[in-house]
């Protein structure tokens, strides 16, 4: 039973652990592995944008963000972001969440959604991301350094918004 | 003769000139075309980054800015925006502006870089950037409210910095 729900400045501790694991993994992300908690705070809690949490057995089990992905003549296109707690994987928590943007993107009015940068190797995030009707319109060459693998691509993804999914 | 040289504080009022021309058209960048002088401050004139003006005729005629396209574990690709003052368009500022630029990102160390937007029906821009040396990495399908034409795709570029161009 996920529940989602808009972040507020009590969940900043849960969202600083979960930010903080997926961070050192150096895996999906660009921030440093050695990221702070003002880069947390800087990223997932601002009056620029949207947060919502997930919440699992009374834990905050993952994030995302919702904004434009561009000012003005780009505006109707959403940008989300999103993190799962590494240790709370396997729940569905990223497709909760993913549905859960693509409505309140929808419900914003915002015409379509992009992922700018999908690390090519996370292929659980792939799978998702094409499973809820993203398709890959890029391939970023060699743009991410992964921590284990070296540069590997990067993948832009998309849909419209105005089909069910 | 066009010289490129870095931009100072002096440099604003050709910037911001440059800037309103540019997003009134409303055919090549995000910007509202009723974007302000703050908005162009904060665009062009930042300690963020690096921004370089060309010199034509003793004026400002065009400006660039360069600076890392991600923190972390994307910042060896580099990226860049540039503007052309509409009324002198025909005189290579561009091309001197991109391989300045590349240079520029060179010698700071970059790997690749990659322009986000780059709006498709902007041919003149797309067909520069082919010459040198960039590809279309990616499609964006109607990111952009083009002022005259609707919604326009947007594309990806993306070079390799270790050959010459």
């Amino acid at each position: 039973m996920i529940a989602i729900r808009a972040a507020n400045e009590a969940d900043f501790e849960a969202i600083w652990r979960i930010f903080h694991r997926v961070a050192a993994k150096g895996d999906s992300y660009v921030f440093p592995t050695d990221a702070t908690r003002e880069d947390a705070r800087a990223y997932w809690l601002s009056a620029d944008f949207k947060t919502f949490v997930a919440i699992l057995d009374d834990a905050v089990v993952g994030m995302y963000k919702l904004r434009p992905n561009n000012i003005g003549l780009g505006a109707h296109v959403a940008n989300a972001s999103f993190m799962v707690d590494p240790e709370c994987q396997g729940h569905g928590i990223g497709k909760s969440m993913g549905l859960h943007c693509l409505d309140e993107a929808r419900r914003d009015g915002y015409l379509a959604m992009q992922f700018n940068f999908v690390v090519s190797t996370n292929t659980p995030a792939v799978r998702l991301w094409q499973q809820l009707g993203f398709e890959i319109v890029g391939t970023l060459p060699r743009a991410f350094r992964h921590k284990e693998l070296g540069s590997v691509d990067a993948f832009v993804m998309y849909r419209f918004l105005d089909t069910l999914g």
